[in-house]
């Protein structure tokens, strides 16, 4: 099987900007951010879907993912957070979690056209970091 | 606290179409899907946000959205399915689960308008429930 993004990210050969690592997951800014604060949250196992992630891995990346929208929510002052599982991008399993205040900023296409703001991505997994 | 439409639905005050029901969660049939098959998944506790559920009922939830999502991958035939998260809509924890093919179809907004078509919804929870 061929590594895939997010393994290569895993692995260190391609950057990320890290929120939270564990054993068996790793939470990084998406680089195509839809609201500011835009994070992923991954298993350290290639396994295409979330819903085929045994029960140890999908647990993992779910208490991740709660960490990581509590830490979310405290830090950008925002009300909610957004979460959603799709799995047809990258064929590695992931969950997106995004801080809003309306609806209509997470109801909204990505820009994966845009140049990533590495500047301003790595200031925000500074202050996330934990 | 004012009992919540999903707490009144618990209780069995308020009807809805089971597909699956254990000590701490239940899920059911969303009168107003998205895509054919949405399910909504809530913990038996009236907690505002996911976010803020405690481990127990919150690993709960999500151990039963993994077996609806594959439950519903299953069933549906459609190779996906979409969870997600948003919280602004009832104060009451809920995971939306969503069988798909195309992200298109989960990617517009619920018609709230409609009149359910319950006998189709009764059906389907029949065809999925486990």
């Amino acid at each position: 099987m061929q590594d895939s993004i997010f393994t290569k990210i895993i692995k260190g050969e391609i950057p990320s900007h890290k929120v939270y690592e564990d054993e068996k997951t790793l939470a990084f800014m998406d680089i195509h951010p839809i609201t500011e604060g835009h994070v992923l949250v991954i298993p350290k196992v290639q396994v295409e879907f979330v819903w085929d992630l045994d029960d140890e891995y999908y647990h993992a990346v779910m208490e991740t993912s709660k960490k990581v929208a509590i830490r979310l929510r405290e830090v950008s002052g925002k009300p909610y957070v957004y979460e959603r599982i799709v799995g047809t991008d990258v064929p590695h399993a992931h969950v997106q979690l995004m801080p809003f205040t309306d609806t209509s900023e997470v109801h909204r296409p990505q820009d994966l056209a845009s140049e990533p703001d590495h500047e301003a991505l790595a200031s925000l997994a500074e202050k996330l970091r934990f």
